[in-house]
């Protein structure tokens, strides 16, 4: 596996003081850069003539390293360090999200209006009129970010509280770029039974519902039975936030290449909760031959080890990776660090399309197949082309929020990702930019707007 | 009953347009006074040599009382209504309270450490050392405020959606007042095991859970499984939010007229969860002689229609309100609108003390009996002495928090009704002042610091 990069999330802000005098700061970046960290933003706190006080953010590629970098700045002459503090840590102490007032209240007239008595009001309007409660209260406006902590990032099954940060950190999301408000609710149940009943409970407060986290097969049940027994928007966004953006990334990819939907061979490694609702939404927006692997390969009629969910990919061919890679013309991973290889790779078809998204590391490390693929995307942010799903399920909310939609459909998917895919302009297109950033403010409106009109056509939008 | 005086709650917000001449606004507050509405704010929004715009916020007593004031201000001559707006409702549009960030998120780095890959290492943090949740997740300022929509304000069963409202008000209250973050969960059953069931679930997430507007005797089964069945603070505020307040109220309106608590008759009508509840706090309190009644009169050992709850309070005598009444020396109501008589007030003991805070609608109209009672005081903000669960609540959270208590007890209750009386200091004690106001900045803080110190009185404080 190759060395990791140094990374923001393992960054760490240092305060040193020493004499203000030239070259101080000089040995310090020094230290740093010797050490293979990679410096940041520099702040001068306060300087005088004798001294000067800077705060330094430093990023390494894991907490060791971080730990050996501190040291050496702690060994340069005439330097102190105040402090040291982990950025990331320091960022979650006390939680990410806050719950805030929109109104102010004053004085005795808001409290009259807010509380009681004045409320009372409300509430009877709402019992006589139930529409009143979208308008009358934070259901509009509020999704519901459902885990049970079985499957937190890549990381496996860590129990409800240490999703808790993932939660919060997705509801920061929501809200930053969708304007969506979003509470995280990490339940301390794993029985497919108990989720489903207590999201129906919860229900009456949320206009929509994002499911997190969740390890398959249970997913795919939650989310079936929550769509049946429900009547707000369900969205899994490990499967249909990660196909929508795939889907976007593989629209311009295919543009790149010159090559259609309709006639490439896609080999789809992983055939979990992504990897299927991934090759769902590839066939609706029109791929015919799709081939999908597991970890004992090729998806195959031969096999007797197929769920249900599997044997309706099962294909004619049978083998391993390899072998359906073999001629493929975009590669697909959502699966494992390293199991691809570059060997692999030049075995594909001409102008291969590679999409590695194993998180952390991916399925193969993009400086290995540079010169042999067309087009290759990943996960990370540190490489060009990253498939993120913040570039969806903002912009999918705030769409069907806005129009009150009772479910979310195939077609609202592929207008997100034809929206996403839209905003990278045919002189932009190029083999290291198929995705727009996910700091560009254009996307979830475009996606939004999609989304609403896709709800609007298929008459599910209620206002 | 008292004809309602014109109040907040069924304000509007008139924009009127009219010739910029003396007189024309003289016409429209004349308008206003004749129809009996109560003018509030006057803002000048727009103005030039011919004409002026201004927008006046009007109290009314009912929303029949507004349209016609509404409708007297159209009739003035010269003057044109723009809009007229209820100012109860134009607050509650879009809800009461969002969802906001603590941290930025304005590039990548941020991105990398609030979310995926940095998120991953505060979550494995949190899966070796548990109690990690308190300190870097929102856990640690977060209170549920759960209802069933059973027992809405004095409304009755309206439901979940119906509640949200007040659950909303609640929240905002929890932020203004004690600084802590607080969410509904307005829950679509009302069936008492799943109810427990659901809440333990949620647990995760939340530091504390505040029960609310849940009807009895299901109430006191929910409250007491969760607090032996999770191992965070649970309150139910009808019952011991309101018990505080009113152990605070009655312990300046005894210095007011020199009475002791052990010495007083008291009388409890109402015999719900409010009634019992401020019945246990009074005694842990000293109280020696509290006779409950309900609607058929006193709670006694002669009748053979007590539940569990009413027969552990059953006395000797027996009888109706009126005969409980008599010669006692305090008279408290949370029960319904007019039960009492000046007659049963003037039966009293000399000096007596009225708490009368059936809501909206007293017990007993103040003004009634205000020569024939020592003190009196009611729910409403509109009479002195308004028996507010607000002086309550957000302070006893915000102590429970701070110190991480593991629950709540008595002697929390009784160290905040403590410190609620006494902000009233004895050269501001009056009969028209026995509580502090709800916006008086220092109850929440005072109340906190008490629970907090009998937390760890008590040893219950985790941190």
């Amino acid at each position: 596996m190759a060395q990791l990069t140094p990374s923001a999330s393992f960054s760490f802000k240092v305060c040193i003081k020493g004499p203000n005098r030239p070259g101080m700061l000089a040995g310090v970046v020094e230290a740093i850069a010797k050490n293979s960290g990679s410096l940041g933003d520099i702040r001068l706190i306060e300087q005088n003539l004798q001294e000067s006080v800077r705060e330094l953010d430093v990023d390494a590629a894991s907490a060791e390293h971080a730990g050996e970098i501190e040291q050496a700045i702690r060994e340069v002459a005439d330097v102190e360090v105040l402090s040291a503090d982990d950025r990331t840590f320091a960022m979650h102490v006390g939680g990410k999200i806050t719950v805030d007032s929109r109104i102010s209240v004053g004085n005795q007239a808001d409290l009259a209006m807010a509380y009681t008595p004045g409320v009372g009001r409300i509430c009877r309007a709402i019992a006589e009129h139930p529409e009143e409660v979208y308008r009358l209260t934070v259901k509009q406006n509020m999704v519901a970010i459902v885990t049970d902590g079985s499957a937190v990032l890549g990381l496996g099954n860590l129990g409800p509280e240490a999703a808790l940060p993932v939660m919060e950190g997705k509801a920061l999301l929501f809200k930053e770029f969708g304007g969506v408000d979003a509470f995280p609710i990490c339940l301390a149940t794993q029985d497919t039974n108990e989720i489903v009943k207590t999201v129906k409970y919860l229900a009456p407060v949320f206009g929509g519902v994002n499911l997190e986290d969740i390890a398959a097969p249970r997913c795919f049940e939650i989310e079936r039975r929550l769509r049946e027994e429900t009547d707000i928007p369900i969205f899994h966004d490990d499967q249909h936030g990660t196909a929508i953006v795939v889907l976007a990334a593989l629209t311009n990819a295919l543009r790149v290449v010159e090559k259609s939907m309709a006639e490439v061979r896609i080999v789809m490694n992983g055939a979990g909760a992504a990897g299927i609702a991934i090759a769902k939404l590839l066939q609706a927006a029109g791929a015919m031959q799709i081939i999908i692997c597991d970890s004992k390969g090729i998806v195959s009629v031969s096999r007797s080890d197929l769920n249900d969910a599997k044997q309706a990919w099962a294909v004619k061919e049978s083998g391993q990776l390899a072998d359906a890679m073999n001629h493929s013309d975009v590669f697909i991973g959502v699966s494992a660090p390293g199991v691809v290889t570059p060997e692999m790779v030049k075995s594909m078809a001409a102008k291969p399309i590679v999409f590695a998204m194993a998180n952390p590391v991916p399925e193969i490390q993009p400086e290995l197949v540079l010169d042999d693929v067309a087009v290759i995307a990943t996960g990370r942010s540190d490489y060009p082309n990253q498939i993120n799903n913040v570039l969806a399920f903002p912009g999918l909310f705030r769409g069907a929020l806005d129009c009150r939609a009772s479910t979310l459909t195939q077609k609202m998917y592929l207008g997100a990702a034809e929206a996403i895919a839209s905003l990278v302009a045919a002189d932009e297109l190029t083999r290291e930019h198929i995705v727009p950033s996910a700091f560009d403010k254009r996307v979830a409106p475009a996606v939004a707007a999609a989304v609403q009109a896709a709800a609007r056509d298929e008459g599910i939008a209620r206002c």
